[in-house]
């Protein structure tokens, strides 16, 4: 179902009560660029720590828009054995309310343009009919501009010793207004009288009309239509609330960006450093999945070559899975996965949850005995949850949001610099004697190259010594001069910060939403480090970057309802099982 | 007529027929954004000088996309005593013609595509059909990618000695070229024999398998189809440097920013300082006209209210000016003012051109005995030549592009500053002693004020020198202030300079044109200060800013071919005769 400006508000019911039936729900967003710096491909490194990733991807990509998002949620129906899909696509532009309102600005890349233009993209439904939205600080805000203006025009004129100056304009309007108050007054029968709605400025005139046609007073109120305004400049944020505040599973591919955009978007800036956007996640969206991370884990890993969306989908309906049956509800439209409709948000939700749930239940499938139909509830699928696909990290296949990341080892790794006329095949020349490399540029003058055993490390640095050309550490010196390098700049950064401070734009205060966010603290549990053999790195290909850096997800939290609770009750219990097998994401026991 | 990525190739001669024959041109643009930092009335000041306006348009105003360009060409029909118009609408989209061609960023801000979606603007015909184009630093680069892949190809495999390696896919492509040369060899009538179009990794192997099957050697040649590829990556640029290379006049409605985003996107990134911009129009366009200035100034101004360009348009109907008799060319659609179609560019640049013909020809009727059709090289209209409307500045009515800029008095201005509560009915209450004041803001917490006489300056200083919540000094101790300020910045900067040179991203060095713009210096002629009465800055309203914000024109150039030499000596001229009349443009003699 497709949802503008135009539909928002007689359709926001229906996605209500989708949110409120939904076992689970599947998101994806589309945004209007990818990265404002260097492309993905240089901008990010085969060797980021998760803090780099998060850092590199707030810097340079929070600053696109977020402009579909595709909502589908799943209620599994067990008299038919079927899951029921309600599929919404939202068109969402930051279209100001009123002069005084936020008028936001966000950066278009060309080729992420160019390559929705070449999808079929529909621009003019986001620029014409997009649905506005308001983040949590902006909301606060209009909330109280609205308590002041009522509270003015409350006051205003209460004390009027002489005739009003209404414009000639007004006449008319303020004339009418007082012969309704007489008639009323007139009349016993009546208790109330409702005025029709008009502009604040209509409403000063009044009240300061009356006060001085009624000097012996008469109580006028008014109504809270500025509830209504507020709500509808919320707008599209309220959607995301809803998904947050149900507590549900939500479900996306590759997600990362999806999940920061979303919270950056509908609730605040995203905070400093990664652990803090941890909390924050984590309390917005107690429980998330990433099916792309999932595909490139055991047991799916061997048996799933390729993890874009697109073939994930295709891979899925071949042995040894099963495509689930589904059916979209009444007065949904269906999509139909044999005419690909990729990268509108609604259907790539769509084609997410169908990914899932082919994997869920692959995993019942192998129990003894086996499950048919695994729930979003299932302990099966419980290793997956709130650890986000990294992409093109060699040796770090997920960020975790409940705890520490892992840490590998890394001792086969050199940091190398070099002239920038170096190429490619200039590293592998100097590595030749050294066998099988891998190389992870890091800018122009440097990069990462790993050998394949541990023990030739040093064997390089040392044969490195009088070069003067280039220059080779381990990655353990690397990491140890930039942490130093990192204190020196915190000093610098310190001292002149007063100068910085005054060209900053004005940003808004830490997320309102704080209070909750304290409620949920970063588990202090500590993952082993995975095999490097075992990450995923070598599947992916060009193709998957330009496929999946435009295939992301999101979603968003308020207050704890029901739902939160039993997130928070379920994370709880996992805390107490999963530690016992702190690997279990990469080895699968035999039971499943 | 409406030209959009798929239909530029075949009616490109068109257009260059129609700046061939023009007499002159009126060009719009339509941006993605005005402002990417404060409002663009927080933005400007009323006391800005000319260079700290360009420095504001230069850093805010930059990072959105011209996506829209219009060209109005008028020729005059002698004959018939009407004008002949040919209208272009230009859809303009920077995308990316290979994997490594520039990926543009570019800004946009809500308010104005809102603005543009509420016109009916299709932005699906800029994404989607856009016209691509590169600047001139981009041109050179893909002429030495080309030059460089055409000597590799041709050097490639001359000294093959073994048979060459050629995949699976390619075998039969192959074969049939070798198979054809054979023939070709055999063949004694035909001298030459062109090979079908082939990839550049095709052309390689051709190359390498002839040198090796034909050791005696055969001369093979690559035809420069790039030249082609070029010219389609160059795209809408060549239409600019077209109107450019013409030399002619080319009239816009509230020009600058028109001006500042064509040479940014079609030439090279803007100069940092405004004489260096002043040289680089002046080299790009030798002959602008402004007709928002022309309507702001004697003996229009006293006639002419509102000098937005659709109620000039509407207001140049009437008497006592004339609507001129103009007529579009064959198989070019015409445009009817009376159902206004605003903000398309190609309409506004036409009502642009309509609103400068009326008025020239106003001037026209002035002289004894009067003048019935000004051409656009009549010495009438000559003290309106490369002068461009200041928005919002209340005693410099222009920016000057052919010398140094109007040095206002600025006398009986005051510089406050105050605590950030301060709101414009305490700056009123401050200066109640004063009468009359004018207040112009400049950020939260300073402004300028305006007294009505200079001599009540000294004593407003005087009184505040106990003052403790704010502070009043004179315009002439500000501007002191800051230039010492500068200074001390300056030194600062160059020390943290290698700090902040690191950080910067990739820019391309200064425009390659820049021989010719050394052809035309800057004239060092000296205006007058105009009394400030007279500079126009009552008329500008609110709606006037949104209005004329999104009301724009642009064009740029190239070697000097014929019609620039002819504009050079006009100039030429013109520096001999207005220089005896310097305030001509505000005080327009009897004779006219």
């Amino acid at each position: 179902m497709e949802i503008i400006r135009s539909n928002f508000k007689i359709n926001l019911h229906k996605v209500y009560q989708a949110i409120e039936e939904a076992d689970f729900f599947a998101i994806d967003g589309e945004f209007s660029g990818i990265s404002d710096g260097p492309s993905v491909t240089a901008l990010t490194s085969g060797f980021d720590t998760p803090e780099e990733r998060y850092q590199k991807l707030k810097k340079h990509s929070m600053d696109f828009l977020l402009f579909q998002f595709g909502l589908c949620a799943f209620k599994y129906d067990h008299t038919d054995s079927k899951h029921i899909t309600k599929s919404f696509n939202f068109y969402v532009f930051p279209k100001p309310f009123s002069r005084s309102s936020p008028d936001v600005k966000f950066v278009c890349q060309s080729s992420s343009i160019d390559f929705l233009a070449s999808q079929g993209f529909d621009f003019n439904k986001v620029f014409c009919s997009g649905i506005p939205y308001l983040n949590q600080e902006e909301e606060r805000q209009l909330r109280e501009q609205f308590d002041e203006k009522r509270s003015q025009a409350n006051g205003a004129g209460t004390m009027a010793k002489c005739p009003v100056t209404v414009p000639e304009d007004q006449k008319k309007f303020i004339d009418q207004v007082v012969e309704k108050i007489e008639d009323f007054l007139q009349n016993e029968e009546k208790k109330i009288l409702d005025l029709e709605p008009c502009t604040g400025f209509q409403r000063k005139l009044i009240y300061q009309t009356l006060s001085w046609k009624f000097p012996k007073g008469i109580h006028v109120e008014t109504l809270e239509t500025e509830k209504e305004e507020l709500n509808d400049a919320v707008g599209f944020s309220r959607v995301i609330h809803a998904i947050a505040n149900s507590g549900k599973l939500v479900v996306g591919h590759n997600m990362l960006l999806d999940v920061m955009h979303t919270i950056h978007q509908f609730y605040c800036p995203l905070p400093a450093d990664l652990n803090q956007f941890k909390e924050m996640t984590t309390c917005v969206f107690p429980r998330l999945l990433d099916t792309k991370l999932m595909a490139s884990t055991q047991p799916f890993k061997d048996i799933i070559n390729n993890t874009s969306l697109a073939e994930l989908e295709k891979r899925l309906k071949e042995t040894p899975f099963d495509p689930p049956k589904v059916e979209s509800a009444e007065g949904f439209p269906s999509y139909n996965t044999a005419s690909e409709q990729l990268h509108e948000a609604g259907y790539d939700a769509y084609i997410t949850g169908l990914c899932f749930i082919s994997m869920a239940n692959y995993l019942g499938s192998l129990l003894g005995p086996s499950k048919v139909c695994v729930s979003a509830r299932s302990k099966l699928i419980e290793p997956f949850f709130n650890k986000l696909f990294l992409m093109r990290v060699m040796d770090i296949p997920y960020l975790n949001l409940e705890g520490p990341d892992l840490q590998p080892k890394r001792d086969h790794v050199l940091h190398v610099t070099f002239p920038k006329e170096w190429k490619t095949s200039d590293l592998y020349q100097l590595f030749s004697a050294f066998g099988n490399i891998q190389i992870s540029w890091i800018d122009d003058t440097s990069a990462f190259v790993s050998l394949s055993q541990p023990e030739q490390v040093q064997i390089a640095v040392n044969t490195s010594k009088y070069a003067e050309s280039y220059r080779i550490q381990t990655y353990a010196e690397y990491v140890g001069k930039k942490r130093e390098d990192k204190q020196v700049k915190r000093k610098w950064t310190e001292d002149s910060w007063k100068e910085v401070d005054r060209k900053q734009p004005i940003v808004p205060g830490p997320c309102s939403h704080t209070n909750s966010f304290t409620a949920t603290g970063v588990i202090g549990k500590r993952n082993l480090s995975p095999d490097p053999q075992e990450a995923g790195s070598e599947d992916r290909e060009l193709e998957e970057i330009t496929d999946s850096e435009l295939e992301q997800m999101d979603s968003c939290a308020d207050p704890l309802p029901e739902g939160r609770k039993k997130a928070k009750k379920l994370k709880r219990l996992k805390k107490g099982t999963v530690a016992d097998s702190p690997a279990m994401l990469f080895e699968v026991p035999d039971t499943w």
